[in-house]
């Protein structure tokens, strides 16, 4: 670890974390008024509500270590698309309801056992996040979970829905379990989680709630990869003109 | 025409029809790539750049006239929503292809009579833009008419198509043809257009042009205002934030 330098390291993962969490809870956000029904509206709201609360931490926390001024809102809306380190199945348009539903179950799954972990790390930040973030993930895989069996168990149309969803998203599930160098550090120093130890738990989760959802498991044929070296979707610079639009066009606003 | 400043009305009007000319070219601008071939693909782009071209000039004269060192992009990337003139018809999102050329035809035959007029107006440069866009026009009218007639008198669904798309945009026609006190003033000065003068010609030859191809002329109950004094519908804030991220993002940018 001779020229690691812990804190800097610290530092980019708060921030990838902070922009996976951004970025998904903009998306649940564009629910907001376009729910199927009032309490589908209101609840899909809190999860992004509970996404975007976790990155403002995250991101607080990357400024403090940063400690050059900068807060967390000048993380959010002032990197454009190639300095953001989500990965990608965070940034995909939200599709249909089914497909909403789908990426939160493979997310809330992932979260269900990253989280766990990452509450264990010897940052005493991180952990509180993750503590908080775990009774959230609870709630929202409570949710997904039953989604999937009533949309997945439902009739031809949402079946097919369902399974088309998944079967778009598959290939994006197998970034969250990579790591790069500056993760697999902090996991062994730990401070970070060693996620690719965590796919196997995460498929056989998946798995059964699909099973049980008479949907079917898709192949692991394709793989898109880039979220965390800058390579994203054409639909992260949309989503981002949206979101930063207000600060970029009134630097420094406060409400 | 006492207290009526005649410079500064006609930098206000000439920054109307650059808004105009701006926002229908964005419009347009996002079929590149997305046409249904590729003739069609590049058609669209180049009256996409037409429109372009149109604003650059507006906005260009207005500038001149505001002498204030501001430039043509400062009038189209750094006004927020509510300082945009433009008509809300040029606005409304693509659409289909059906609705993009009803639009096309309801704006095309509203230029052909608008334009010949503005290109006798009292101020030369106006009447110098508007001279140029005449022959643009001519060719953008062939496409939409020729369009208009193949999918009207098409296919049933194409038909159906293009019914709704006239059905959705009709009452946002009646906006043509308003004019407040500073167009009023301008007109009488020779310099702007009688625009309430051009509707029945313009109902005449629309009426003919769907008439041939077997569409309906939609009733006139109702009609949506407001684009001249900055009351927009939800679409331009969207389209601003696509069409003014860069220069937000990056201030004074240069190519």
């Amino acid at each position: 670890m001779s020229d690691f330098n812990l804190k800097a390291a610290t530092q980019e993962y708060a921030t990838r974390l902070g922009d996976d969490a951004v970025v998904l809870g903009h998306r649940l956000s564009e629910w907001t008024s376009n729910g199927p029904f009032l309490e589908e509206d209101i609840a899909l709201s809190n999860v992004a509500l509970d996404y975007i609360g976790r990155a403002r931490m995250y991101y607080t926390y990357a400024a403090e270590l940063a400690g050059n001024g900068k807060t967390e809102d000048d993380f959010a809306y002032t990197r454009d698309m190639r300095e953001y380190r989500n990965l990608l199945i965070h940034e995909l348009p939200r599709g249909d309801f089914a497909y909403t539903m789908v990426r939160q179950l493979l997310v809330d799954v992932f979260n269900t056992y990253y989280l766990p972990e990452l509450a264990k790390s010897a940052d005493s930040t991180l952990a509180g996040i993750a503590q908080k973030a775990i009774k959230e993930t609870r709630y929202h895989l409570r949710r997904s979970h039953e989604w999937t069996l009533r949309l997945g168990d439902g009739t031809e149309a949402s079946h097919q829905r369902m399974q088309r969803a998944l079967e778009s998203l598959w290939g994006y599930t197998h970034e969250l379990f990579d790591a790069d160098p500056l993760e697999l550090q902090l996991a062994d120093a730990g401070i970070g989680v060693h996620n690719a130890a965590l796919r196997p738990t995460w498929l056989a989760q998946v798995s059964a709630i699909l099973t049980e959802a008479t949907l079917t498991v898709p192949k692991d044929d394709w793989a898109v990869r880039g979220g965390r070296v800058g390579y994203h979707t054409e639909n992260l610079g949309h989503l981002l003109n949206d979101m930063q639009f207000l600060h970029r066009a009134y630097p420094g606003c406060q409400w």
